[in-house]
């Protein structure tokens, strides 16, 4: 499930155009067109990668002469000087793409990087470490296919491919009967809808899972309320818990027998992860 | 200089695309067709307004009957718990686009507040505060937007509009007479181009000033020899100053004297402003 | 979940285009531009109606002037010989869009009343009739909600969506151990994967079950061997019939206990319905 | 006259994106990376063939390495259990794209199929069978080729292309003369576009002659109104007929002498053909 | 026939986009917001006016809130100094969109006056003036448009909805018998398609003739022969002539008795008309 | 900086749909599959070469087995009746692409031999000829390129690279400082912007010169006055001149000392060079 090389090009064309609308004037008009150099890509910290792909076309659909071998895959982790990949061709077209490649494979690899700590501060629980849907709009797909290099498990993709019933939701319907209107999604939907329910309170949770839920979704519970909570649903239900996570946080509550947690900060609070291109220019340019 | 609507209506398009491919099948399911809200945008810490419009346009493209009001504008500064803007309309609409409406105005807002950090932190120099291309593919147009909202300045737009030539550049010449390449590129570009240089060391500077450029850009260089770059210019070119630049940094270099200062960070590596949106159901849904 | 505005007229301004590229050189150059009409749509036999929004959009996007109403909604049945609306405007926007507005109403509502047919047929028993991948590329969105209207269930919405291991999957594993294959599945995918296994022999129900599928379809079953395979299940997924279905054979079919019935027919082989656009010219023409 | 190569990746990457917008989540997890395959199209009834473009662009789209070998080509005849094409590579890849190949080339042989038999039904008249502009919206360029396939031939493409005046048309006008108004279509449009005028009774023909049409279709006649409208047009236009064209009836019509029979059926009302991949696990993936 | 506001609004988009793809800078800095102008669209030559639906939406597509009116119609004859349009509304708008407006109402009305003269000059004789494919890359349907408001006729689309049989063609068929050829586009071509032929000699008539050809072009022929062809084709075809045709030469040709005279050069080799934007800032901006 | 591969092929998908949006139905019905040409582009006047990429992308993207090699290359000058290029490929396919390849290689190559007459007119003197935004919407890109071949300069890409100030602008500010005025634009916009201002009388310049312009145009300048304006800016800034341009006034401007003069003649009007395709049918169609 890496994303499609049709993903992959349509984001690349699209960033190209948007970093060289009308050509790199400095690269075409500073540097003889049979200029050639090699360059590395050098991670000037630890982590963990991802975004080969990407990083790979942003050279080829400048250039498609340009060649592109990573010593690191996705999903590996790496130490700081590690060389992460070589790419060579000329000189024009490498110094063009660079700024576009760095751009997307410094942000992949710090999501994938920040995930694989989370799910580390877990480990030996049963708790998967999951996305949210605060991803930056129009790379969602990018995005989870990082929080997956680094560990992580993806929540459901949009609001068209699972239910996800929330406090708004419920504040919206008023003094319904949450129990039915519950009902009501199982027998309309496709049998394929997986079915979630956010509760804020603990007193909520019996009326949600008359309904036969499949996980629900304790917010911003105490660790406690999370152990009462777990212990309540027994197995009848998936249990996730959201809200105040932080790599402080994450073992506390993934001891509490949950088995999920979702983290927004995984996307939505994203840092670069320092790595940089350092060129060689090859001989016959001297 | 605001983002076009045409920009915006076709980010958000994407944007809604990708969050609903084939709908929200939680609201539309569950929610009456007629049920209305009031949601209000709230800000659950201090920062910088940016991104009014895509939250806007976000509700106006699901559903043109909701209606937004905001009561602080775009570059404007709030405190926590400020009621920033007032969504109604049905829940349905409100609460498809919600997700998409909060993850570009919390982005938005983050690279205006920590710019705005950034500009309080050198009040009383002459330096400016810029960007970089070090922005979100695709989303160039509305981090530069949101780098303005703080008070910062943009740098050049893209590789197409002003030259600036590098390190790598540099190195790609060999061992080429640098002042005659940089007279080309005079002669050969558009009157209208501005040509920026940079230079990593203090014995590179007299080879391109020797060559007029319009700018000359300092990477890394430590205090002392920013202040001797500085000095040696003497108003010959702008100056400005990259590399190591934090909060903790910048009030330091813009008192060497330096025209610019170039920060990465405003957009390679942003905090979702904690902002939410807080509903309330209409009368008419009870 | 109906289609959104923007699927809609994306689709009609595709159609448009496709059907007019240099416009109707026919209404242009006979009808004068004031020459305006009275339409209506008419059954020309029963069904159920499917595809008013995309109808009134062909004339909308042809001429935002054309007014459109429906006397029958969505959904709703009608007898032969119904008016079921009304389009008033500007003749030439009429007759240059009549085509493409017709093919898809036509179109959605043999759909739609095809599968109302199927679900008659399957009343007082438990099994939902659900609908296939088998649609027409590029409009599945909309032939999925035309099932709808018919009063039949979606099946999942695409490869991305759910799990279906068909037996082409598994002829691919070769002698690889199903029940081990089937549960790296649900600790790989995201927990709202729905994952639902097709066998086509009653022999291979234990290994499957085994690894505690959602849903079992059983492809090509006698009545049976499908009586047999609901009683093993149990009730312990879902159970799915495919293969032989026709009017003919469904109730039967229904009738041994499973829980949906996919019908590749009602999207493969769709018979157009007979609706038709009797014109009367306006007043002020002759 | 084929579709070309981009109108049929057009569609196939619309259908290829449509069928997986974030990959198809069974085969990627479920199959190992180097599991290959190879496939056979096989016919499951009798027929004539029309999309092997298309269905090889489904997988080559996919994945540039999958092979693909027709051994019947389009417009050619097969019989029930013709192997018509082989298919081989990447299980992932084959399985991912076989929906969207067979929905395709099903959906384009039984066009041609049923025109096929059209075409049989007329042999030994003169009169050729068309189509109509009843095609499925977006898809009418490869729904034309089908019926080139099945031996029919095409109508005009689209409004843009050819005049033909409707009774609908005429009812606009009014009591304006009609042979005037044909007349300034012919001054007026350009000198390569053909007139065609349609009428429902053989009292228009005198008035619609006079204007010198290049067809005149005769809609919903009687088997003897043909036969004098032929006798009365006698060569001055070309005479197509059109309604209540059944392959019960289209021996008859064909013999009254028309020209030409246009049957919106071909496209209106298309069941697919049974065709099916029968997949066989290559021997190194057991 | 006049092209649509869905043409119309694709073009000017994306010469917006063009033209100010990040804005302009200059009107949106030194501009207050709230500055208003009226602006008149003048003639500073005489000429036949075209595009006004395109400078008009190069206004409402910058600003929906900008007026324009025209005080004369597209296809309607202007002196010099005559005051075409009058523009009201946001100064920044205005001067943002001139220039667009201009270039395209410039161009075209300087097409539709050049056909205009060519048209003049063949008053009193049978031809028509028509243009050619020498349009303007994917500015074809626009460009014929204009030739149109200056009088002219249009000749076909494209090279899929009328046949030409040029040179070339005959030249890559070598010694194919040529009656035999044309014969078979009759026989496979939709019966709506217009079949012409161009031949350069007077000794390729008989052949052509005998394969019953719609229209009979003549490239390149002398006054004289030009007569022979149409006496000889006498009716059985329409004749068209190319080839050396100016303002100096064209009614002498047209004096031969052929039916259409094509003229590449009311397309190829455009003169923008000299139309300028007088700009009054309103009372209010000072 | 020539326009990149993805804008060349861009533009000729979009061509090649508009010249045949169902094929080419005169070369593939007339002509057999397996026919070939060679054909040479050969120049029937002469002048300087622009847009060999667009030419031969124009055969590869209709057919990638065509072979195109130029024997001149874009900005090479070449006398009356030289053999530019040499085609060979499919008849078919050569045919089809002929028209779109021939129209824009034409047209570039007229941009770049009337910029060589400008540029050869000023030879001797310090002058630039430099084009303006009068370009074809949508082709800006390519007509720039061509300016450059024939020895021109670029102006400023767009509204948005560059500051150009001018006289609606100044207009449109009523009675507001000038100088204070342009001074705003100095200190919001990024200091890579190059500020540019027009006058058009003499008396305006100290107000402009004391903002500091980087250059100041001089519009419909007498050469007197050009003169005591070169004179009086001494350096301080560039200068512009605009206005009454033509091949046989610009020797005296550009002796008049200024550093650049614009012409919106090179690209608003221009002639299409006359290239011709001759075509030979290889031996084995014969």
């Amino acid at each position: 499930m890496k994303p499609s090389q049709n993903d992959i090009d349509r984001l690349i064309r699209a960033a190209l155009e948007e970093d060289a609308p009308w050509g790199d004037i400095t690269s075409q008009t500073l540097l003889p067109a049979d200029a050639t150099l090699t360059a590395q890509l050098v991670a000037r910290e630890s982590g963990v990668l991802c975004g080969s792909d990407l990083f790979r076309a942003a050279f080829t659909l400048t250039d498609p002469k340009v060649t592109t071998h990573f010593h690191v895959a996705d999903a590996e982790t790496f130490a700081a000087n590690t060389i992460l990949a070589t790419v060579s061709g000329a000189a024009r077209s490498i110094l063009q793409a660079e700024r576009v490649a760095l751009n997307l494979v410094q942000r992949l690899s710090g999501i994938a990087t920040l995930t694989a700590q989370y799910v580390a501060a877990v480990t030996g629980t049963n708790a998967r470490i999951t996305d949210t849907r605060k991803t930056t709009p129009t790379l969602r797909i990018f995005e989870r296919y990082a929080v997956r290099c680094g560990g992580g498990h993806n929540h459901r993709f949009s609001l068209s491919d699972a239910v996800m019933v929330k406090d708004n939701h419920i504040a919206a319907l008023g003094n319904t009967d949450i129990t039915a209107a519950l009902r009501r999604l199982r027998s309309e939907l496709p049998h394929t809808t997986h079915i979630e329910v956010e509760i804020d309170r603990l007193d909520q949770l019996d009326a949600v899972l008359a309904a036969g839920p499949d996980t629900v979704l304790l917010d911003n519970f105490t660790l406690a309320d999370l152990r009462t909570a777990v212990a309540k649903i027994a197995g009848k239900a998936l249990v996730e818990a959201s809200g105040g996570v932080s790599l402080a946080t994450v073992a506390a509550i993934a001891a509490t027998g949950v088995d999920l947690i979702s983290v927004g900060a995984l996307t939505h609070s994203v840092s670069a992860l320092d790595l940089g291109l350092d060129i060689h220019a090859d001989r016959n340019i001297a």
